[in-house]
């Protein structure tokens, strides 16, 4: 998958990927999303402009092992106002200030009743949290910990405007057919209101990772699920566990838009093929990073990653969850997500998924001994000199290494260099006879 | 074994455990031990006041593996006299100043001959030190470098009256029964004369952990030894060798009542499940500690980890042998050894007796997905707030790797969190049908 | 192999084995040696004036796996001169002047075509360089910077006056049978002119090696091979295919002769037994030192450790190849190289080879507890001394780790002792009937 074709397409004439990224995310950040409902249904057309994006309905009350698809959630509006009719919180004003899945009401409710309802950020006055309640009927406000100090009155006006009825749970997902069944997963939670870099970033890297993927040569066959949170990948999990063992490799993609270096968080496994790639392309790769262990809390790669399942899917975010101040907050705007930030996790991704599709095992065909590479073209002519080519030295790494045994990627680790680098030799040396790909049962991972 | 009852008896009834061990160091400091002799088989009458301990007898001349043995030495009293009859060192102020196993005497030694056989720890000129010569026929005194200075005349009159004799070696043993056969052991040394921390303390913190066993539920048998170092635990192994297989774990104690922080001696294999519960709870124990590889000298680990063995037994100390300036020597007296040291030592081993006991491995009833943990109540309502509420992460943990290959010491240790945490929630789990205790012997260890 | 006879003879008879290492070194420096020819079988020729070596002549266009044996190659003479015979640059004033395999020539050159033919170290502006053309036709000098300033006249006379013909390449083999099959190689480039540390040094060594090795008792067979570099060691495996599997260790020896530390470079395995005895002796010896992984580039190991062979063959060096300033070129002369470095090279190389002979397993012959070792006279008779004696600690941990698993470097690592110490603890040990030598085939490595 050597210097796949770029797409050139109306959507990012105007100024590439990146802007086109960028565009998305503003387009999609006003609305009011979440598990369920219209907010949810009309992002995800949003992205099916531009992709052959499947949408998939799932009744309520569906089973999915120990869960139920909710009822759907539909919000038109909500508002805390004062006995004489001024409204002081609106969710016309931000979509974060009702809490997710509120019941609808409209009555007078005592300060003290209130307060019981409402939710702040203490430490951050200004910000308003996000928080949700759906799977225990409930209701409530989240404010700006500045608004919720002038509620002083007696008894307010509280009027939620919502439904809560059978309906359906809506996801994404788009299958770009490989060479092989093997499948790389990529899902994005795609149900949080407006919060730019969790997850509007993950959805708009993952749409345009898509459209490259869709004009590039490919062995793998990828999939890209844009998903509720938790429910919408148990969703997904129940109706395609004939599919789980095909899919060889996943990333959780989240929070890749703000200007934080990267962070990996390992599959369960710890060491699938694909926590030794990203770990690998962020080695090599200039920006800073860290690779944290699984742990059981995070994002979707709890479902993937719980034991019955056990896939070989990490996380791959810039801040994670819960690490940064803006997190779950009305801060996580659009002025968090950078276009240059949204980029360069594209490239890198990018690099993922060409050691992905590069990583093969090689025979050399001339074993014993060094093959004399001068006579090939491969070799600098005059002996005596220091090596300082590091060309020169992943030539010979491949040779020494093609065993049979030793992946591609093997060979990267233990040379210490980047795996592009080793695709070339590999290339070159295959190219010369001097190497033969292995059959691709044999491949480590 | 989750809060098994105290022990509320006579003994202890004035001041708890600590205090109880305490009194018993103090009655027991005053006896002359050996490997043999009525002091040991007295010193060990007094810890079965408390305990039902069999206290064996084993003749002089038996075999022992490569070992005999040996005759049983008892002392009387011994002294170096002026020649005109004024006794300059005595064994009835500190029997410490008689070689163990010294042959009777009682002559005229010149002074020359007399220094030869004289003991002292130039560096402490006031401590005297013990010395030991059980296997090859000799007689020597153990004084202060301050009284050995003094010793000008040209001869004295040497008294040693002992005799060694054909008799017995004894030894205490103590079985508390389990549900299973399988068995944890507890040895310590009984045959060192006044010397507190080594190890009056061993028996005493032995001896609580005892009481505190026979009136606690319990899956394992309990094995005591209390037992004169290495030809005690040779004379033992010899009588017992079909029973070397049903040790899963054992701890030689020694040293556990003076204020150093906890030092761990692993068992020979090193990877033992006893060395890795020892290292988890210590870890998470608050304690200065450290943990020592295996090295083939010390207490009678060395026996139980000979290599025809090599048995799952490490050694728990505080100050390790030969790690404390009074180490052999007078100065380790009942100053040395503190009641808040002796509770902590009990303390931690009763975490370990916890996690030996319920180290168990189950299988995740719904290991698809996250089971909904909400409806069950095991579940923070409000979704949105970051993590930071361990019990969820435990929860989390047993469930994320509850496969039946993962035992809760392997949970706990991937964790980071303390095995008591861990157990507390796969109780509650367990409780509410979510996971299974796996079969015992698909455990690991 | 304890205290092997050391040799005495002529050769050595003035000033012991480091002056004569340093006298072939001097005796051998101003040869121009090749990688064929009759500096290179002049050379072979003076070591094997004191060793039994066989030098074997493999014709030229013989094939050996993807190579071919270069025509002969032969220097007779060579300069830059002006126009009226001044010679600026001549090859009898330093063979390095002479790019190796430079084609005949003798015609007047212009000086930008000359100046494309010429090699220099500019930052070392008084030193030559080394430099070969072995298999592009090709033609050049190697000049300091200084000289090559003062080459300014618009044309010079070049007069090289070699052959280049059918013909052998030449190397040297001393084979040094002992009890067993199983072989130990060191092997060593020989091709080099007048560089003294790269590989002069190396040849000295392994020749006193062989000189020792040859009076010594044995259990292995040795093989020493004085080849030129690649080629050479290609043309000696493409005979000897057969005979590779019985090289059970080996080791490349190059610049040892030098003041640095010792650098020791892994064979490609990383875990080979040669691997582990090289670590041991160099962390016990005292010398600074490192270890280096395996790459692909270096010396013959690069053959020996080609994926087809995969031998257990490391590079012994002091400081590594390209890793000194004067590294190929003339600064790389006599006075780089000294004569208690040398020793020091020979003397960690011969405790090499005594763990190498020595690495053998044992079986405890009373494996239940520890033997008594008082009364077989190998325990210190007075107990309650603190340990202090490694000798002591050697005893037992031989015996503790005497399982048939272990061996004596597997023991010597864990107890942190000495190989040395550790062998003549199992020496005394297998005197006094407690140990026995397992059979060879279950060692380890």
């Amino acid at each position: 998958m050597s210097a796949p074709l770029r797409v050139e397409s109306a959507t990012d004439a105007a100024g590439g990927e990146g802007a086109a990224m960028m565009r998305l995310i503003e387009e999609l950040y006003p609305i009011c999303r979440s598990i369920t409902g219209d907010g949810l249904r009309r992002s995800l057309g949003i992205v099916a402009r531009d992709l052959p994006l499947a949408l998939r309905e799932v009744p309520s009350g569906t089973q999915a092992f120990d869960w139920t698809i909710p009822p759907e959630w539909n919000a038109r509006g909500a508002f805390i106002a004062t006995l004489d009719g001024r409204r002081l919180v609106d969710f016309a004003d931000s979509n974060l200030h009702l809490v997710q899945y509120s019941l609808p009401m409209d009555r007078i409710v005592a300060r003290d009743e209130l307060l019981a309802h409402l939710h702040t950020i203490p430490e951050h006055p200004a910000w308003i949290p996000y928080r949700t309640s759906y799977y225990k009927e409930d209701w409530g406000f989240c404010v700006s910990e500045r608004q919720a100090r002038t509620l002083t009155d007696a008894a307010y006006r509280v009027v939620i405007d919502t439904t809560l009825a059978p309906g359906h749970l809506t996801y994404g997902e788009l299958e770009i057919k490989g060479a092989s069944e093997d499948e790389m997963l990529f899902s994005c939670h795609s149900c949080h209101p407006s919060l730019a870099n969790d997850n509007l970033s993950g959805i708009a890297v993952a749409a345009m990772l898509a459209r490259r993927l869709m004009s590039a040569p490919r062995r793998l066959t990828y999939r890209f699920l844009f998903i509720p949170g938790t429910i919408g990948s148990l969703a997904w999990l129940a109706a395609n566990e004939a599919r789980v063992p095909r899919v060889k490799h996943g990333l959780v993609l989240s929070c890749v838009g703000d200007p934080a270096g990267f962070t990996y968080k390992q599959s369960r496994r710890g060491t699938a093929e694909i926590d030794r790639i990203v770990a690998h392309v962020l080695r090599h790769g200039g920006t800073a990073h860290r690779v944290l262990p699984f742990i059981p809390y995070g994002y979707d790669e709890r479902q993937y990653c719980s034991p019955g399942f056990d896939m070989p899917v990490g996380c791959f975010m810039r801040s994670p969850n819960g690490g940064y101040p803006e997190y779950h907050s009305s801060a996580d705007d659009l002025s968090l997500v950078r276009r240059e930030c949204l980029e360069e996790s594209l490239e890198n991704l990018w690099q993922i998924i060409g050691a992905v599709e590069g990583n093969e095992t090689y025979k050399n065909l001339s074993p014993k001994g060094e093959p004399q590479l001068g006579k090939r073209g491969l070799y600098r002519p005059m002996g005596g000199q220091q090596a300082q080519d590091f060309d020169q030295m992943s030539l010979l790494w491949v040779l020494n290494l093609a065993d049979g045994d030793h992946s591609l990627l093997d060979m990267a680790e233990r040379a210490g260099l980047p795996f592009a680098t080793m695709r070339a030799a590999a290339d070159a040396l295959a190219a010369a006879g001097l190497i033969a790909a292995g059959p691709v049962e044999s491949r480590k991972g």
